[in-house]
């Protein structure tokens, strides 16, 4: 039977290193406008104690999110051994597209896929190239996407890429600038005679009602800064109890649609938004079967990387497939979950049976 | 035979009447930074004369493009008589996000798609809301990208938008802004058992070398405008060279597919981009078959509604299918054909059997 595999992982973790320490010399301001009232040194232990993050990589002056994501395709590609002459699809998930270090107008004509393709020169006409927006679960979405052309008879390989650089967008007057980061994660998609193995289920739901507002861009909470510009801002407190309340019920959803059981997942790759948030939502998950978690379910590299948004999912799961997480090991056969919350708000979750062809 | 149909069309022509005497005030600087010598009066004659535009429209100050998207898409689904709460999915093709008539940044955080699902006031949350950036092209892969996931078993229903506010994102001092407009267009597609009608056959190409560049972000021609914002800008010949050599190729390639005959044809709904482009594109398509272009195949509004991006296509066919536009008719049977070029380069077509139902 024909499924969707994964046949290559890549990923760019980008080299500028940006420790909490980094933040002291910040002053934060609460949404009000108002200073807040803690010392900033407070407020970075109150910040890494909740989140879990430690530290988080930015991308240089020189680089921007098309060439994060040329990177991590091209080891992608490498890794696959597939001719990227070959591919029918390269979708690049983001949500700002191309934002100079320089300024704040986001540039997203040619879509990334464009300059992607023509960065990893790949001439193929029939290569389509287009962009997909669906907050940080664009990565997962795309993988649905390819996974509706390989199903539909309209392609059989594709590139499917995660990339962010969400340090340009935040308010470096807002706490929550230090959760964000840049990256971006690829992934090669085969549709092939599979087996028991590949991509065995997929779903995604999308709220819109008052959850359309929980990310969005809003000024500067220093009425002093760039006024007129727009930052990325988040309701942290309604995203939290927006993902616990929807996020194990999707993975529930996606798991019996597949017809495993529970006790088969080996891996969960959560998109990586802070610690606390994650361990609640996998421990809520299992709460739903009346199970503890499992030892050993859950990678995470949120704690080094920060939320580099559409990028954290393939990346993660590529320094995992390629032994630079040693505390995670797949194995032939290892029944996966993949899931992902993010602005618009919108949640996906699939499941895979993972195989090293 | 299941088969994706057309079951609704609506658009939105924003309100602000924008003429070409209206730029007689303006200015126009060349490419090289210098003010061209010709009076502006004699520069919009001309343009008058190649690209066919007398006039455009614009969105009021009030209006976003989710706001466009937003009024097509609910005429569509008003015209289908389809419950809005049966949607699977909604998909926003544009290129620029919302851009607000006061500044020049873009903003696509949460993605378009989920502020029309807000605005629509769709609450299920399995219709997945999200965008698609493909260039000019966009509404066209939006089509093709709900073809996928209906054929793939994965959706049966859905509402595909193109909307675009280009009037603030083009650079005043360029006379190539006068091509540029604001609007939306939108369809409801249903998958069904529809006998030999609905969509035949989809294709699309991505060039992606030297024509990454033909469209792209870059400065005013006037260095004293506003340095720093980067204005959508364009190769205009080399746009127009591409497309002649590349756009009838790919209709025909698409038309082959569908194994229908070239004399079956009886409308093309293509990208109004220019006039003088159209008619030379119609006329090497027809030529690849020693032909000449029969009367009535070729609808336009690009003389009083400009160049609006992935609203042009779905906007003209609303406008045909549903009699605003006195020159043309659909009839039971009629075989349609769309095609799009756009920034990227990318290149899409459609053979579609009308039908009424």
């Amino acid at each position: 039977m024909n499924r969707t595999l994964i046949t290559g992982s890549g990923s760019c973790i980008p080299p500028v290193i940006k420790r909490n320490a980094d933040f002291l010399g910040e002053e934060f301001y609460g949404e009000d406008g108002i200073i807040l009232p803690s010392p900033t040194g407070i407020i970075i232990e109150k910040f890494e104690k909740i989140t879990g993050i430690a530290e988080r990589r930015y991308a240089t002056s020189q680089q921007n999110t098309s060439d994060l994501a040329a990177i991590a395709g091209k080891r992608a590609l490498d890794d696959s051994k597939l001719d990227p002459e070959t591919l029918d699809l390269l979708i690049v998930a983001h949500n700002f597209g191309d934002v100079a270090s320089t300024g704040f107008q986001p540039d997203t004509v040619p879509a990334l896929a464009s300059r992607v393709k023509r960065l990893l020169d790949i001439r193929n006409p029939n290569c389509i190239a287009f962009d997909v927006l669906f907050g940080c679960s664009g990565w997962l979405l795309g993988v649905m996407q390819a996974d509706a052309f390989f199903k539909a008879g309209m392609a059989r390989n594709a590139l499917v890429i995660g990339a962010e650089t969400l340090s340009r967008v935040i308010d470096p007057f807002d706490r929550d600038s230090m959760i964000f980061s840049d990256g971006a994660g690829a992934t090669v998609l085969e549709y092939r005679d599979a087996g028991n193995y590949g991509l065995l289920t997929s779903s995604a739901v999308s709220h819109c009602e008052e959850e359309v507002r929980f990310l969005q861009m809003d000024g500067s909470y220093n009425g002093e800064n760039n006024p007129g510009v727009k930052f990325m801002k988040m309701k942290g407190k309604k995203v939290y109890e927006y993902a616990l309340k929807h996020v194990p019920v999707a993975m529930k959803e996606c798991l019996e649609k597949s017809g495993e059981l529970i006790g088969e997942v080996k891996k969960i790759f959560l998109h990586q938004a802070n610690e606390k948030m994650d361990d609640a939502i996998v421990n809520a998950f299992y709460g739903l079967y009346g199970m503890q978690v499992p030892r050993d379910i859950l990678p995470m590299c949120v704690q080094y990387l920060g939320n580099s948004s559409v990028a954290t999912i393939p990346t993660l799961f590529d320094l995992v497939r390629n032994g630079c997480d040693e505390s995670h090991r797949l194995e032939e056969g290892d029944l996966l979950m993949f899931a992902s919350v993010g602005a618009g708000m919108n949640i996906n979750a699939a499941c895979y049976r993972y195989t090293e062809r």
